[in-house]
């Protein structure tokens, strides 16, 4: 999904208002679905109906998927409902599916009647599969064949179901009872005789994922093996989508923006930064910001209550709290980037705590030794300078702990590692960190 | 790339001890190259070859893709020239290139006179492209095809070119000096009659990228059109190769990790987090921690020259500090990520700086009223408490400010935002916050 662009905004509005029909299908039909859906989002509802009316109903699905939802949305909500039900049934299944979760389930109902039986199976099928499966990514437009038939018999029947899937360079084998059980690439077809057999030129070992399987299943295997879409199977191996490339380098690009959102304290917007509405956008990042408040606020007090015992001490609190916290920021990155990835996982944990424990020894003493030297400046005298280093040592062998511990915490009891580590992270390191500084203090000066 | 897997290396070692042939021969020719690559990462260099060496020259260089790049050196290293150029000649362009640019200049050179001359010209022009530009991700082996040609006779011709295209269901058509004029699909070459002529069916709008042209040009193309692949033409519009889907979806999923890993003070590991060396991984975060260390260092030395004028305003330094770094760290990566997905461009600044000024108001005012009421519990009295509120609601609106603008500045001037804001962010949030509260606790006390 691109920015609008306003630039045709004029012409468009020229060629509506002249009711310059020629002009407006050949905008409509000749440019790539997407530029004209980029070049028409400025106009008003009613305007964007008017210019998709005068293409055919395949085109304008083409055209009308390519919107921004919350757009889609709003143009459903102003259109003729007949009309609506057609343009449903033109619609890529998966495309089709992400409107329909969008809109008021009322809404839906009342939609559903208006489109085609057969389709209707295939809306319920893909509603009903729970947001973030490997089924809500997939569509049900795939091309299979049986495994007794010719190649040259398998080109035919390909050609009949061409205009009706989505992705055709991939052809899935199934049995009687639709089971997968092996899979032909269009390149293979052609290549081979028209006399070879599909069995004897099908790959028997298909690599699927099960439709509840969470999606990230999906982005590691076709990631993996360079696939143009992987099934999908029921739990009785029997096909019932796919999920083609397209929709996984959609669904990488949002987890890797909602990821970098949620590390930095923020619900994922799930939109375009310019487009998300300000009150939204304030409450995405205000509960947030508040519960780092709160964890704040406890460290002010647990800093109230243990009065500094030598006043040169202040002046090292921020240096103190910000060692441990970038140390532990750094840590949960790798560790979440890592997990989400797919380079490590939750079994690795105690080879990941071993590496990070080892780091943050490496790392303190890096920092260690300036923090002496600074200290030296401020302290009494060289004994009393020591207290910084050995607080510096230990707040960053504490954050690179806690800053890879609590992602692999997370993870293991089912939450999102990505949502809940950094904030927790600086908490923690916050008030323990001042914790240590004042009782090395205590312990080194008194 | 994944993780290797340790299950079958005791076969594997027994079969190459055995002698048993025909046992590695299945191994290697039956399962997915990425899957025989998982399962072999684990033995030596000279076992892994010896494995290898049992499959045809075609099998072994799409198995010796999938190892990780670090290990394709080092069996590189350890393998025999003569057999290195054979097998160079059968690997993809683009993974080629990957693997060549990871060795020493001499001993390119050194194997280079034993590819054949055909790929020796493509090695050269690849190897010539920018790392992050259009051209090094790209492929030379593309399928091509004149206009003038029935679409009969271009399903032949493309029997020919399959074995040496990476990609055969978009095919370019060229003209009579190689500049790149339309693209037909397969689909639409296997659904048209045989007598139609490719110039009949092919479209003209071709969507491309300049061989100088940015990495992340190809990535927004590919994901807005929901390609296969991008053409990539040179200054004269003749085409030089194509990027490929698989690709692009791994140079999205390594940008993403890379920038999670800039965001977080750390230089981009580049390598999974398991196999990255302790010295390597010290440094990557070291240097930043350092640098940050050194911005934490001033925000002391200020608190030093300026001391408290109240010991309760004491308790409340960490969590002046942590508001306005948390809302500046919130405000660059939403910025951050709106810049590399090419939500906002460069251009949006002023309505950027507008709305991150509008919330940090919001966000300020939010945070100072639980912030004043702790201040009641520390404070002298009502009005003294007042510097608290005061204090936050300026150091998020400086926070919002200074981490919006510092991306749009470094990506004006050239560099990654990424890389440099969120330390620079919170260094400057540090010392002008700290700086700010003095100056409101003096003002409003003295």
């Amino acid at each position: 999904m691109g920015a609008s662009n306003p630039i045709l905004i004029p012409e468009l509005r020229g060629m509506l208002s002249d009711g310059d029909r020629d002009g407006l299908r050949s905008v409509i039909e000749e440019l790539h679905p997407a530029t004209v859906a980029e070049f028409s989002e400025g106009l008003q509802d009613d305007e964007i109906w008017r210019l998709l009316s005068e293409a055919t109903l395949e085109r304008q699905a083409d055209v009308f998927a390519y919107y921004p939802l919350p757009r889609q949305v709003a143009l459903v909500e102003a259109a003729d409902r007949v009309h609506l039900g057609s343009l449903l049934e033109w619609m890529a299944a998966d495309n089709r599916d992400d409107l329909l979760r969008q809109l008021a389930p009322a809404l839906v109902e009342d939609i559903l009647p208006l489109v085609a039986k057969a389709e209707r199976h295939d809306i319920r099928m893909l509603l009903s599969c729970p947001e973030g499966s490997s089924g809500a990514l997939m569509t049900t437009e795939y091309a299979s064949l049986p495994a007794d038939i010719s190649t040259g018999e398998a080109v035919t029947r390909l050609r009949l179901q061409a205009p009706n899937s989505e992705l055709i360079y991939y052809i899935y084998v199934l049995d009687n009872d639709r089971r997968l059980v092996g899979f032909v690439s269009l390149r293979d077809l052609i290549l081979s005789k028209p006399t070879a057999m599909v069995s004897e030129l099908m790959q028997r070992d298909v690599i699927s994922v099960r439709v509840d399987e969470p999606q990230d299943q999906v982005v590691l295997k076709l990631a993996r093996f360079d696939f143009l879409a992987i099934p999908v199977v029921d739990d009785r191996g029997r096909l019932v989508g796919i999920v083609t490339h397209d929709d996984v380098l959609d669904a990488v690009r949002q987890d890797a923006t909602d990821d970098a959102q949620r590390i930095a304290a923020i619900s994922p917007l799930g939109e375009s930064y310019l487009d998300a509405g300000l009150v939204s956008m304030t409450w995405k990042r205000g509960v947030w910001l508040t519960i780092l408040f709160a964890t704040a606020a406890v460290t002010a007090m647990v800093l109230a209550r243990s009065p500094i015992p030598y006043p040169w001490l202040i002046a090292f609190i921020p240096l103190v709290i910000a060692s441990g916290g970038n140390s532990g920021n750094q840590s949960a990155t790798l560790v979440i980037t890592a997990l989400s990835t797919g380079d490590c996982r939750l079994s690795d944990w105690g080879r990941i705590l071993k590496r990070e424990s080892i780091l943050g020894i490496l790392l303190g003493t890096l920092l260690a030794v300036p923090g002496y030297f600074l200290a030296l400046i401020y302290a009494p005298g060289p004994f009393e300078a020591m207290v910084i280093p050995i607080t510096i040592l230990s707040v960053v062998m504490l954050g690179t702990l806690v800053g890879s511990a609590l992602p692999l915490l997370f993870r293991s009891i089912g939450l999102d590692p990505a949502l809940m580590s950094n904030p927790f992270v600086s908490a923690i390191v916050d008030v323990v960190g001042i914790i240590l500084y004042m009782s090395v203090a205590v312990i080194m000066l008194s």
